[in-house]
């Protein structure tokens, strides 16, 4: 495998026995490895040997690796490689994993580093930590091309080519006024194309899409989804252009709100230390058991309900203990039909393709589509209760049917909703809330029903 | 509104009532819009209308905003626009999109179109709608800019400056021999900054991350987002180079695929046609129905087995009714548990987290976790237990939930894991599906405790 290589190519150079000359190889094979590869692997090392192989690599790639490690493992090296390696070391790397690794870091250790800084890059780090955790100011970088609007193509050309090492792309300038304001956007191709003469005012367009730094994250992954950007540029409170975020950034961002929200909705809180970001081989037992234990004592107080209405109709169930065959099966059948109503409506609002104001539109569907669902699944069942139950009960089993698949359905569509009305996140909706939610409801009507069509049975069983 | 705004913008242009220099306001007007923002309020027009608004737009931009309409757009737009201008529409598409849309027609308007597009795009076309459903092949394009290796930095700069307007992107391009096989990448980056004279063979990087054209797409995304890519070349079954993935498509790819396993684990079939790129609110009622009936249906018979070992247990219910509050509790911790559990294990697996090598390590630590799960709502149940049912029933549900959770999170955590070693989609353990198997799990151990337990109890209301 791959990664085993990688491993004991590693351990190959901590044997520290080789000719300056093997050295040499082995350090040109394990550069040309991607740095993403080479990061899981130094991540499984002690630490002491991965300090020892990531000091081994050269500086600019050496700090690429070192963006890409797991965030404990950065930590724990800045012990091992000292204050003085490790500055050296965000001297290189880009303003956005520089910034990241700095927040992640005890104040102690952030203490330690910064005298070792440029004034710049100390302003640079204040500025960029400064933003809230999940907005979009927390995930841009700052080594974005910036153009002033006097210049001609071949002057941006040459000024692109001069800054192009320290930028995290130049295939995509920013033309900005005196005061920094965002005016335009020309991409490295229209500099190529155009004469070297013509103003970059008159090939830059000037229909810039943007965000404003206090937005949400993933509002930035979806405009940069939406428009198929390489880059989407950050405004400040002032207007003034702050920052981008890269296309990469937004799939990470993409990807960790995705998991975000699923979490949400098989009921794990995915609150801070988020899994999303923890490898799940890593996270604690204890972690796991604080971040599910809250949701399923919540749900073990919901069903009480179900048991307290249970409990309501002990007269009924006493008469015909047949009924309680069915139980699991109708309360299920409701909790299913909400988790997959739920599911879609909270996927749906998440990627933009269904809006809190069509929700009336949603609902009226939904009731079409669950008639449907549960008219088929009471067909259904209504075989399996004549047999097992006789034809009264199949009555009362078939009309519980279509009334929970229904009440549900209807519990799936509408709680994302309100949630989102209430500016909490809808994924809350989760599928272990919904038929938690479902299951209320589905004893109350099944019981109800029951106790009705089967009312002289159960009057005969009284007197008796 | 912005969209309102837009919307009004058409409906002046489809009035025709305006002078040349106000047609042309409205039109520069409307393309100062993204393509993105035109396309989705084209959608709502009738197609006569749409079909008016796009002919007033210039051609490439045209062909850009024809490109990001829905699919049942495009294709009703054939008839309203005409073979001849849907021909000279393709022949500026990105290779792509044009591809998508010419395998979204039926036969017939295939046929019609085929003989007016030039031999080499006819050529591409059959070559492209050639790989499956699914695969890498049928989202690559083959705009991609390729270099001999025998040219130079300033040769291959003019090269890239004379194919740009083709190109999907000049920022890589991709350096083949005279087989067309891949030997490196290289950067517009470096063109630019390299001396002239130098060979693209000395600039490139030649451990070019690749993938194969008959690869999952979700494959293709996901390297994309491990190195950060702006583009992935596509190498086809003889290790020539086929195509290339741009980040833009892999962050759509990587959305549908996580739509696609939240809809699953919801218990919604994804299948054909997805409901991924169908917009909900366009979806017809019976589409929701056929996507989710047979789930459902396969719930109830599955909840069938838990209703029979109720019916087992008939006895015990009979001499002990207060058993039946606690039902929809017990079988329900046990379900939210596993829910939790499938979730987890679902998003690891699919996000890379966690491996099918690593499920003995996360089954072991599922039990330590389920066990600290069980007991602490065990602890909860039992007060309610003891309050409402007395000692005896207080400690058959006590040692219930510990099991039913134990069980529940083990059938969560294992489940996935099955599947995928079946080659079947771990989300497929949906919530309902765990939740079914919790259940009749739930059911068998919570009467086999109460049965034993109660023992003396239920053979005192035997007698009686």
């Amino acid at each position: 495998m791959h990664n085993e290589t990688l491993y004991h190519t590693f351990l190959e150079l901590l044997k520290d026995q080789f000719t300056p000359e093997d050295e040499k190889n082995i350090i040109a094979l394990v550069q040309k490895h991607h740095a993403a590869d080479l990061a899981p692997v130094l991540d499984q090392l002690e630490m002491q040997q991965a300090a020892r192989v990531l000091k081994y690599m050269e500086m600019p790639f050496q700090a690429e690796v070192f963006g890409y490690l797991e965030p404990s493992t950065q930590s724990n090296l800045v012990d091992e490689l000292g204050v003085a390696h490790i500055t050296r070391l965000i001297d290189v790397m880009d303003a956005d994993d520089r910034v990241d690794f700095y927040n992640n870091l005890d104040e102690e250790h952030q203490q330690a580093i910064l005298p070792g800084l440029a004034q710049a890059e100390r302003e640079d780090i204040r500025k960029l930590s400064s933003y809230g955790e999940g907005t979009v100011g927390a995930i841009m970088t700052s080594d974005y091309a910036a153009l002033a609007q006097n210049l001609r193509a071949g002057e941006a050309l040459e000024r692109l080519r001069q800054e192009a090492p320290d930028k995290e792309t130049i295939y995509n300038a920013y033309v900005v006024d005196e005061h920094r304001q965002l005016m335009g956007v020309v991409s490295l191709k229209d500099l190529i194309l155009a004469q070297p003469g013509t103003l970059v005012t008159d090939l830059m367009n000037s229909d810039v899409v943007s965000i404003n730094a206090a937005e949400h994250q993933s509002e930035a992954a979806r405009k940069i989804a939406k428009y198929d950007l390489l880059a989407l540029p950050v405004i400040n409170g002032n207007d003034k252009l702050a920052g981008i975020v890269t296309h990469d950034d937004a799939m990470d961002v993409a990807e960790a709100e995705a998991t975000e929200d699923i979490h949400r909705m098989g009921g794990v809180s995915p609150s801070a230390p988020g899994l999303g970001s923890v490898n799940m081989l890593e996270a604690s037992t204890w972690m796991m058991v604080q971040k599910r234990l809250p949701w399923l004592l919540v749900l073990v107080f919901m069903n009480i309900f179900s048991g307290a209405g249970i409990a309501h109709f002990e007269d009924t169930i006493e008469a015909v203990v047949a009924l309680v065959f069915f139980l699991p099966l109708l309360i299920d059948s409701g909790g299913n039909a909400g988790s997959q109503s739920a599911t879609l409506m909270i996927r749906a609002l998440a990627t933009g393709r269904a809006h809190l104001r069509d929700w009336f539109t949603l609902l009226s569907k939904e009731i079409g589509v669950a008639i449907l669902l549960g008219v088929g699944m009471a067909l259904a069942v209504s075989l399996i209760g004549v047999f097992r139950a006789g034809p009264e009960v199949a009555v009362v089993v078939a009309m519980t049917m279509v009334c929970t698949v229904l009440f549900g359905s209807l519990v799936g569509t509408a709680l994302p909703f309100v949630l989102s009305r209430l500016k909490l996140d809808p994924a809350t909706a989760s599928a272990p809330l919904v038929t938690s939610i479902a299951d209320i409801g589905g004893v109350l009507i099944y019981f109800s029903i029951a106790t009705w069509v089967l009312r002289d049975i159960i009057a005969a069983a009284g007197a008796a």
